[in-house]
């Protein structure tokens, strides 16, 4: 653990960054902002999905409809993604990141709830100086 | 976005031990050190407020009248701020960051409940090796 | 505070992947990895607890009890660690933390709810190229 630690220390906090960014943008509803987050081919895994979305433009079309369903029902959501553990990735231009990610849902004039727990693994690949999402497997708590 | 993301990088980790420290004073009671956060001339606008309090003496009174409350009540608050984003302010020796803020709120004896589900932006100045706000905007979802 | 900032700043980020990895030791079930995450010789003290728990065996038994327990409750925990503060420690090997922690709890097939909020203080010594844990205090808010 501590050699990887060692080794990609100095991209944890741009890891970071970006996820407080990423997420920002879904929560704002800048859903294709959002999805060009992900790399073209980009792959969105869920516990929660039947299958795995394939593609940027489908990743963008599923969050569209999700915000599109939020916004009818007053619901404010925020992902706050923590616990964030860096890794070297399968290849020198990439990254191998586990987080845990929850769901914080508020009504318009009511109380917070967390919606959901999660544990979040991510492929991250360069892309000029920044990241994008290569690969995401999202594992819902409730649904193990 | 990675521009500007390389470009204050090194300050990341800055801003969130700053943060750290801010909240737990504020947690622990110690308002007049909280408020020392603050810059003289600092404001504290909330879409919770009816206006905005506006310096550092003001921002203390009402830090302290709320931690009074919260004590006579028996309720332990916890301010977890997470989802940084740090950008470059609109001048060199400043800072722009973007955050998400939650309130917890423990009853002696009772069970923890998220209080309000908020978004924040600090405009953050240099203040010898640290930093103070100089703006605070406090968005609670609930109030959206 | 800003002159110990300047002095452990680049440990910050260290520190908050090594957290992200204990607890997800823990909460995946890792006991013993978990478990020598703290010295030999470690202390964990609680105010939820009778007395301190001493040496990494004991602390070891302690959590795998726990841990066989949550198993056949079906219950998912996941420890959110945050609000990070890196401070020097007694001497020049060692570092004193200090952190909010909360415990989610999510039935499989229900909803995740904040089972506990605490506070924790760390005194972390250098393995290595890593870190252990020498003496851990967790203050839960609703025994205070």
């Amino acid at each position: 653990m501590s050699a990887s630690v060692a080794a990609v220390t100095g991209l944890y906090q741009e890891v970071q960054q970006f996820y407080a960014d990423q997420m920002r943008l879904l929560d704002g509803g800048a859903v294709a902002e959002w999805a060009r987050t992900f790399t073209e081919d980009g792959v969105f895994a869920a516990n929660a999905l039947p299958e795995p979305i394939r593609g940027r433009a489908a990743i963008e079309a599923g969050a569209r409809a999700a915000a599109e369903e939020l916004a009818r029902s007053g619901v404010r959501r925020r992902h706050w993604l923590g616990m964030v553990s860096v890794r070297p990735g399968t290849d020198d231009a990439s990254l191998s990141v586990h987080s845990y990610a929850l769901v914080l849902a508020t009504p318009r004039g009511g109380k917070p709830t967390v919606h959901a727990s999660t544990s979040c693994v991510d492929d991250l690949v360069r892309d000029g100086a920044g990241w994008l999402v290569r690969h995401r497997r999202v594992t819902r708590d409730d649904l193990v």
